[in-house]
């Protein structure tokens, strides 16, 4: 007999950086309503403490609050920033203090406005790789949802899109491939943080799709799993 | 009355440098099962007739040839490059003095042994833009067929992958685009060149995820286009 039930094994606490933005605020909604404990968190407390409630409430999921960046990223047991690429660096170092020996998912996407439809490289190569370099070792830094629609997020339809995981340690992609299931998307391991560059790369050319094409927006799924 | 018939457009002349490996022979009866007139280009002039010779046979196209890959570039009105990224350059230097003013397609991924599943960017960011590069502005250069499955091109089943499309001028896209539904396949206009390094880096991916999931060929389909 297993006596292991898989409910019994705690839900890591997730501090959402940059968690009231459109692509925070999306992932919170999906995971307050698995049950996650989910920390907002902000520049400014009011807006994170708002935005927390208002999940909150839609959710059914009183363990939500809002916090100041930093503090947010010490609350966290993981924790994911979802910011625009002008603001990466310094929110890095914000919670660089608090983020020792944790997951940190990095879903930023070195957009270069306006051409945000164009691929512009950092000197890094990607955002995930400016993370890690700047987060240091002790960092577990793993890339994911660079891909997915945040107005889509906002909604409770199934999302035609998959999450590419990128990380360093197989273990560490297994557990944000398991919150990209907990919040209705399928994660798939993509390789090493080196291999973000695809993801990232790929949001510009998706941006450039719901151009061309005038749709609301372009996702991408991967063939050939035999489950889709 | 519009008197003019589509299928009067005459199809272009397409010569496939390094048309004897898989991707290209792959390419190759496709096309040439859908009445193109396709030149099969290689270093070796008798490696590239057995090739034309054996796809010539299966599709029972008799236009195929095989050419040295330098005649191949000259002979072709639209020039496909499907090479290892270790002879890259040096072929384009062979073909330069044929391809101006052609649609060049670079398929080429730069893929560096033996850490093929590992992005590993060029220092041009990306084969297209090298290609360019080393073409100058006279070759019009679109990046095409990165991610499709050069195994499942040798079938005839229906294969379930999206071609993106990258190019600095749309009717050169939308020429590839329709070059890539001849093939059989969907292809998507997916903006600029320097857009390439998304499908380029991809292939790492499709790579790395056919090793953790233990399968064939993964692939992959852009979501929300309304027609899959």
């Amino acid at each position: 007999m297993n006596g292991f039930a898989p409910g019994a094994i705690a839900k890591p606490r997730l501090a959402l950086i940059g968690g009231t933005g459109a692509l925070g605020t999306g992932l919170a909604r999906h995971w307050a309503a698995a049950g996650y404990h989910v920390i907002i968190g902000s520049r400014t407390v009011d807006k994170a403490e708002a935005s927390a409630r208002a999940i909150a409430a839609a959710s059914g999921n009183r363990t939500l609050h809002g916090a100041a960046n930093a503090s947010a990223a010490q609350a966290g047991d993981v924790v994911l920033l979802a910011v625009p690429w002008a603001s990466h660096a310094q929110i890095l170092d914000e919670i660089k203090p608090h983020v020792a020996g944790k997951i940190v998912i990095d879903a930023t996407v070195p957009l270069v406005p306006p051409k945000v439809a164009r691929v512009q490289l950092p000197a890094e190569t990607s955002a995930a790789l400016a993370a890690q370099k700047r987060l240091g070792d002790t960092a577990r830094v793993v890339a994911a949802f660079h891909n997915v629609s945040a107005s889509k997020l906002q909604g409770d339809a199934p999302i035609d899109c998959d999450v590419l995981v990128f990380g360093d340690a197989p273990e560490d992609r297994a557990a944000v491939v398991a919150l990209a299931e907990a919040a209705g998307l399928r994660g798939i391991h993509a390789g090493p943080l080196a291999n973000a560059v695809a993801a990232e790369a790929l949001t510009s050319v998706l941006i450039g799709i719901n151009r061309h094409y005038k749709i609301p927006g372009a996702g991408i799924r991967i063939t050939g799993l035999g489950k889709e």
